[in-house]
């Protein structure tokens, strides 16, 4: 085993990659993941970054070589993937893969789709670039592991920019010295901190990820040259832990398969709680007390007792409960507001909750209990680790993407997506219209 | 004390300097480094890392704001920035503060210079803004210390990153706060790694960190919040040693007046030694031999014994004394070709050369002993950490740049820095007539 071992069956993976070697299931959830991305870009494109970085480039000008979220305009590659990596993170209503702690789609579909575009090429190009992309941007970060994170590091913006850097290579039909080039070339510009959290720096994170991404393999393919073991360099100076176990099944399991999408509008903390509360079925008029028990860890991040904004509303189980209870769309970003928060009728609903910890539980799972007229008393489970099966997510990425961007989109958009596969040129999924 | 102590402080100083507060021969020193910087530049402007970063952003096209190396085209700010930086230090002949082992100018000045174009400072308003930045990057170069360095990271690029944005923020005419989120976005965006050394990676790092700081000025200037103490999470994140020794003076002691240039267009651990053995003004007639001492960590950067290769000479102490013995001029990139060092004359000379390790020397001092016939011996001794007296360092920067890019051209940009503090608008640097 050389020292670019990890590197070197990544660089492997990544240019043997065959569409028509993936999975059926595979695809069909990539398709939902690349559908989920473009219903929260369309919806992100009003957000006060999504506006300052895309007034930036505009400003700049240059060549239409790539479609932007939310504009008629197209713009130089690189621009494009810096404007629709922010807006497409701008709500943090994307999906996320627990294997890494990190955002996937929000670094690898503007950097693929940019440089698709900027190239010609065909919707299968696209779609097999994007996997390997997104494949080897979470193996990458479960090769970093928790300690990378736990230094300070963004997952989403570090191991995504190699990510990133990956797909466009692999479109710009580069060979393996090429990707080496580009991928040390990733590595002395791969950054992004935690530290942004709570800041517009955060969706800012993953566009710089995913217009690194698309420079890096731009230079690369002009023969720029750089360290040839790109990612161990990184890793050594970024907290990595280097865990070859991330290789485990690479090229016969697909990690993408196990995604997950975010179906209600707030902290990712409260969706195990907000499922398992689904599961239950209850009747607002019947519910006399509900009981949340989640991981503890959960209790310091999304457990604001009485919220007062609909971003504080994000990161309170009671206030999201008492939102569900009345029947108020989670999945809507309208449902998180000032006005809701300070609405009676669902402060009473609140007060009927109660929050515990409970270290028996697993990070991504909760149990709630529901306390009801005449003394029954219901309970459910939830584990978000579990993936859906595929007709119940699809059906769900289907609703989300409807109350975000309406049915008309949303049946257009995935129309062109699921067409995708046998498209000689890449339709448009980025316009309002 | 509060935790963002140093950062405020560096916000203080950049937003407080004024031009007329900087002492006369911090001027003169900063000019020659603007001079230096620009015949570097327009001398590296054929390197392949120059045309490969050029030719990427000149497709791109764009809005015509700051000019660019050796190109009568202009191009947006972010872009200027980025192909400036790299073309800059593509030859590696740039300035270097050993304060804090980097190269201040490659990044300052583009970054400085892009803004101040698409804004139309004046040219005092230019000087204080790139000084300001200049003298920052070296304080935070020091603030972050060794450990940084020795943890694998580019003082040039990361510390590079934050003096650029600094000077960036300061002609965009903005406050405090403007500034803290400036920093903010560096701190998210700053990288690079000393793993590129070797490859064209190392010019492309001073190019992302100057265009990294101009793109967060932009932002912040524009609304985009970030991280409000910045630099501590990236030297907490970077293996920063945050010693507050380095604002020691700050505001009074300008860093910049300190400044090497280098004037041989060799590896920086030849110059000590070169510049000894021209304080012995020997006659190569009358040398029988010659002996080097400089501390040993010398001995694996830059001894190859009978180089080949134009580039292996410069980082031959033995072949770099020949050149200089024979005459040739070490300051002259044309002096280091494969031709001379097949050159039976100076490899005779060459084979007279003897290097040892003196542990007892600085690591920027070297002693060279010349036995001459008839017995004689001379000998010499050289710090660069001994800065150059005004008058020689101002002889030796514009001989520099004569032999760089011409007596011609030296003396109009020497003309248009020397008038600058008095000018409008900022004249051209850059344009290769």
């Amino acid at each position: 085993m050389n020292d670019c071992y990890f590197q070197d069956r990544i660089i492997e993976f990544a240019l043997g990659l065959d569409w028509s070697g993936v999975p059926d299931d595979v695809r069909k959830v990539f398709r939902l993941s690349l559908l989920d991305w473009c219903a929260v870009g369309l919806a992100g494109v009003n957000e006060p970054v999504s506006a300052a970085v895309r007034d930036m480039v505009l400003a700049e000008g240059g060549k239409c070589e790539a479609a932007v979220f939310g504009i008629d305009a197209a713009l130089p590659a690189r621009a494009a993937a810096l404007v629709n990596g922010a807006i497409s993170h701008a709500l943090d209503y994307d999906d996320t893969h627990f294997l890494h702690i990190g955002h996937p789609s929000v670094t690898i579909f503007p950097a693929a789709l940019a440089v698709a575009q900027l190239v010609g090429a065909t919707g299968a190009e696209f779609l097999t670039a994007a996997l390997a992309g997104y494949e080897a941007s979470v193996r990458i970060g479960h090769w970093l592991g928790r300690a990378h994170y736990e230094a300070g590091f963004h997952m989403t913006a570090t191991a995504g920019c190699f990510g990133a850097t990956i797909a466009a290579v692999r479109l710009l039909g580069a060979d393996a010295a090429q990707m080496r080039a580009a991928l040390g070339l990733a590595s002395t510009r791969a950054s992004g901190l935690k530290a942004q959290f709570g800041s517009m720096g955060k969706p800012y994170n993953a566009g710089m990820a995913a217009s690194a991404g698309v420079e890096a393999a731009l230079l690369a393919v002009a023969g720029v040259t750089s360290d040839v073991c790109g990612l161990r360099s990184f890793a050594a100076g970024h907290a990595g832990e280097m865990d070859a176990g991330a290789l485990e099944g690479l090229g016969q399991v697909f990690v993408s398969a196990n995604i997950s999408h975010k179906f209600h509008a707030c902290c990712h903390g409260t969706h195990a709680a907000l499922e398992a509360l689904a599961k239950l079925e209850v009747d607002v008029g019947e519910v006399t007390g509900v009981r949340i028990a989640v991981h503890p860890r959960w209790l310091k991040v999304c457990n604001l007792a009485k919220p007062v904004t609909g971003l504080e509303a994000k990161f309170s189980y009671r206030m999201c409960f008492a939102f569900a209870l009345a029947g108020l769309e989670t999945g809507a970003l309208a449902t998180f507001t000032d006005e809701n928060c300070a609405d009676p009728r669902l402060q009473a609903l609140r007060d009927r909750v109660v929050v515990q910890g409970d270290a028996t539980l697993a990070d991504g799972a909760a149990r709630v209990v529901a306390s009801c007229h005449g003394d029954m008393v219901r309970q459910a489970e939830f584990n978000l680790d579990q993936a859906l099966p595929l007709p119940q997510r699809r059906d769900r990425v289907l609703a989300k993407a409807t109350v975000l961007i309406g049915e008309e989109r949303t049946r257009q958009i995935w129309a062109r997506i699921e067409s995708l596969e046998t498209t000689n040129s890449l339709p448009d999924f980025l316009s309002a219209q």
